[in-house]
């Protein structure tokens, strides 16, 4: 847990202090931009030198299974429980146990405060694609699990591939 | 290195975050008391994480000891190299690798850089120090080593403890 902290409590208090200074804006949208641009450049910078050693990716989903495992580990000490593909360009990274939402209450009525907690991590994995030459759309989904057992929150990453169209960042 | 980089590629995104967009204002102190403030908040989480389950201090030197070794070694990975007092509440804490600096290149021309890197660590230990009970001044300095080995920076934590006045903060 310790392990961790210093990580979740930054990721926290820079939630608070983007929203804090950026009261007066109506937008609760360009707040979540920030935040996801935040987690781009983290990504980037991330994936650059978990990369370094390891030997060239054979296809997209070798990225994707690098993503879960080694990335995911690096960020937040576990792996991602479960990846599934259309094969189609669409992954759907599932975290049963998100360190960044873990500290959240159960219920729904959190639910509406949960994207904030996931737009860095949005980014982070965007960014991590982008450098790894892979250009995507990131979204996010949280679900509340029956409250019998500790993995309460789940979360959903949903990888959009961005198929060609160069427009798109 | 892998297991601080996402810390360390955050604190460093939070630093251009703050600085970009405060770019008008003609004061850098007042981002350096932002991101203090930041490290304050963190560092009081923190140390409330930590010291669960230990026991309690004895003295103001059992708890600089924590701060050098366990507290130290959560955020940084690494404890501080040197601890020195005069056993009249000043306190200087030596890292001679310190992690948040490393990616700074070696010269004289970048120690003016130093400051915006040490603010967040200052108000992290200002933050620990708060929630132990023990009010606190901390400042920072760096010195640039020989570059004969790779330990090029230094970086020096003072620690003032405030004496009993409770105006201060």
């Amino acid at each position: 847990m310790a392990d961790e902290a210093p990580f979740q409590l930054l990721h926290s208090e820079v939630i608070q202090y983007i929203y804090k200074s950026a009261e007066g804006e109506t937008e609760s949208g360009r707040n979540v931009t920030k935040l996801e641009n935040i987690g781009f450049r983290v990504g980037q910078g991330l994936i650059e030198r978990l990369t370094k050693d390891t030997a060239r990716f054979k296809d997209e989903l070798d990225i994707m299974k690098f993503i879960c495992k080694d990335f995911w580990t690096c960020v937040f000490k576990k792996q991602i429980d479960n990846l599934r593909t259309n094969h189609q360009g669409i992954y759907v990274l599932q975290d049963n146990k998100f360190g960044l939402l873990s500290h959240l209450s159960v219920g729904k009525q959190y639910l509406e405060h949960a994207p904030k907690y996931l737009a860095f991590t949005c980014g982070l994995v965007r960014g991590a694609l982008s450098n790894l030459g892979v250009k995507s759309i990131v979204t996010s989904e949280v679900s509340v699990m029956p409250s019998y057992s500790k993995k309460q929150t789940a979360e959903f990453i949903k990888l959009h591939r961005d198929s060609g169209d160069t427009n798109q960042n």
